[in-house]
């Protein structure tokens, strides 16, 4: 079929041996690269670098006792249930609990049957990608958005169009605006996502009046609102917000909720509460993935629910996180130089976002601070459209107390050194065009 | 967009209100439907019901003690790590371990860089059609083959060219010829996906002089194959047969393996091995799929590894499963009417299959057989094309054995029926020829 040699290999029109497969892959495969922020990861690894570039919860945070009491349990009462394979949706008792704790804490409505459970939410992403988009749809994400959901809708070729943030989250004005000019166009929207809680990476919640006024324009223009929410247990300050799920009258969101950041991330388990014919295709989509969610993960997120440890933990996390935050935006006042960097002021979540002077680049900053081991994650990762080249996202919930303070001032000091190669480099500019101006 | 109205629905050509969503499926998710197979199991879980339906593994098999003994101690020594999320790839230890075990018992060659953790089999099916199937690509399965392929690959709209099986696996002179013509037309094969060692749900082996051509096919024509062995430990009697993967000398073979049925089914704990490239994508597809397989199962799996309990373990199932093996198929010899069907005889796994005499209908047959309290699965559920609906698979895993002997039975009951039914319309049907002949 090509140009075959016998030892399993070709020579394509370089002249350089391939494996024969390379011929075989799909178009798909054929695009997919390695993602810059995983190579990036890779370099924060080393245990001299003091890490805000990951999204990784604390393993303080974590109920070891209660895990183990309850696998213990587990094992020793229901093993031949919780170790065989389980059903697509879910365990049936999970998914009731999780229904009942939805309407109790964010007065969502849906029962046990509006609830699949998945593989991380990433899952989720992965199935709604699936269900609704394909080469001629269009969805719309927020700029910045999470990483995750932009690899999960992107293998599905579809048109994003970004919409910027600000402090009150997405902003939905222009959301109408492209809304109208769309509808003459004959666009196919299919859905907006949103992190509208503690948003990664900005860290910022949308208001209220926009929330509303977002759900006002899913009923004028018939599109669907995906509503990713993995930190909104995670508040430490302020006052609550309504979820959008609970705003809606007429089936129009699709909530995502995790227990990666309130029990532990290591069992992978989360869930999608939504209306009930697309909770049906996403566990056919499903199946063909595999099979189930870990039933063993899966049962032990049940009787955490059911014993009632999940707001007790709660308590503790948010005790431990929002300190973290105090002390890095307490540390960025007092020593980041504001002359060329600013940030969001979160009230909860895990992150804050910092935005420099037009012309510093956090991506070849990077290095520099690599070196100086303190890390970060660059913008131009959280943007469809490659912007975001003078942003980072700084994770607070990982690092230890002294080691955020001390890494906030690793990073003050590279932020210092580029914001002035920049003042000067200005400085040239402006002399070069006066002497060009004699 | 849509014929909008205010309570989020829409009236289609019917006149029947739908919600507005439906308009905003893909067309893959427009043409999803929910399996038969799993609308007929849900009739199977009644108590009463002997089911020979399900591809479960027995609880008696499921080693409760060692997994409650590695899972204190990893929560005592290791939870930091355990409960965190983990690598795309898998946790390193446990790639390191399968792929030890993978040399020493298969002789495959492979080190921990050739291997990915998935959700199961199932996921690597999944990353497999994403990889290399579209559109315009075929491939090969077998007739029947294994449903869980078929629904992966499916989902990325392939051709797909059945070859049957036979008592010795794969009829690959059957697929030699298919390879001659289709080299003319120009097909683009990706992959040929087989179950070689006791197939789902054939239960026979491929010969090993079969193994040997279709290698050589595969380096002849220059396509990739799928062996997944689920099952290859699980050797009842008789002599052992090679891997395909341990034959490739070239890097055209991609092994998937998967711990479901030799641990437990609920860690949805499996591996793909393969050439580093065809890892390399896979893993970047599957950080868009889950980001990761749950860290925690991955982390049990490999203790159980580590101590060396799989290989004892092992032995325990054997003479269990064996045992069972020998009690349907001796159960069927006894009192199975051979006139109307007949069945295959396997030297391990979790199935066989029997084939009726043409005419009789092992779907029209279900629900008498659930009548008489008695399950199997359809033989159509097994081919892409809607063969097979003289055939049924048996699992002789799960039941208890004194139901095996009741409920092959029961079955032999429905079987002699049908068969009577069918011989006395047959009779009619000569007797009418005769009469109008007259």
């Amino acid at each position: 079929m090509v140009n075959e040699m016998s030892d399993g290999q070709n020579i394509n029109t370089a002249g350089i041996k391939t494996p024969f497969y390379e011929d075989l892959f799909s178009d798909r495969a054929k695009n997919m690269k390695a993602s810059v922020i995983r190579e990036l990861l890779k370099l924060t690894q080393k245990p001299e670098i003091i890490s805000f570039a990951g999204g990784l919860p604390n393993p303080k945070a974590f109920p070891v006792e209660p895990i183990t009491e309850i696998v213990n349990d587990l094992l020793k009462n229901e093993s031949n249930r919780v170790l065989q394979y389980g059903s697509t949706q879910g365990v049936p008792e999970l998914r009731e609990e999780i229904s009942k704790r939805l309407k109790r804490k964010w007065n969502i409505d849906g029962d046990a049957d509006n609830i699949l459970i998945t593989v991380g939410s990433q899952e989720g992403l992965e199935l709604l990608g699936r269900l609704f988009l394909g080469f001629k749809s269009t969805l719309i994400m927020e700029a910045p958005t999470y990483l995750g959901a932009l690899n999960a809708f992107h293998a599905y070729n579809p048109t994003i169009v970004s919409i910027p943030l600000d402090d009150d989250g997405l902003m939905v004005d222009r959301l109408e605006e492209y809304l109208t000019g769309a509808e003459k166009h004959g666009v196919m929207l299919k859905f907006v996502y949103v992190v509208p809680t503690f948003h990664n990476p900005a860290g910022v919640c949308m208001s209220e009046a926009r929330r509303r006024k977002l759900m006002e324009l899913s009923h004028e223009h018939d599109f669907l609102i995906v509503e990713d929410d993995p930190y909104g247990e995670l508040r430490y300050t302020g006052d609550v917000l309504p979820t959008l799920k609970s705003m809606d009258r007429e089936d129009r969101v699709i909530y995502l909720g995790t227990f990666s950041k309130t029990l532990v991330p290591g069992f992978r388990v989360a869930w999608t509460c939504a209306p009930k014919p697309i909770i049906n295709k996403m566990e056919i989509a499903k199946q063909a993935i595999d099979l189930c969610t870990p039933p063993f993960t899966q049962h032990i997120a049940k009787e955490y629910l059911k014993r009632g440890y999940l707001d007790t933990h709660l308590e503790k996390i948010i005790s431990l996180y929002g300190n973290k935050m105090r002390i890095m935006n307490k540390t960025m006042n007092e020593i980041m130089p504001k002359e060329y960097i600013h940030w969001t002021e979160p009230e909860g979540g895990m992150f804050l976002w910092a935005t420099m002077n037009q012309g510093m680049n956090a991506t070849e900053m990077f290095q520099d601070a690599i070196s100086q081991n303190v890390a970060y994650v660059t913008g131009q990762s959280f943007f469809a459209d490659g912007e975001g080249e003078n942003c980072m996202r700084l994770n607070f919930s990982h690092a230890e107390d002294d080691k955020i303070v001390e890494g906030v001032h690793r990073l003050a000091g590279v932020v210092e050194d580029w914001g002035r190669k920049l003042d000067s480099s200005n400085e040239d500019q402006v002399k070069n065009e006066f002497i060009q101006g004699v």
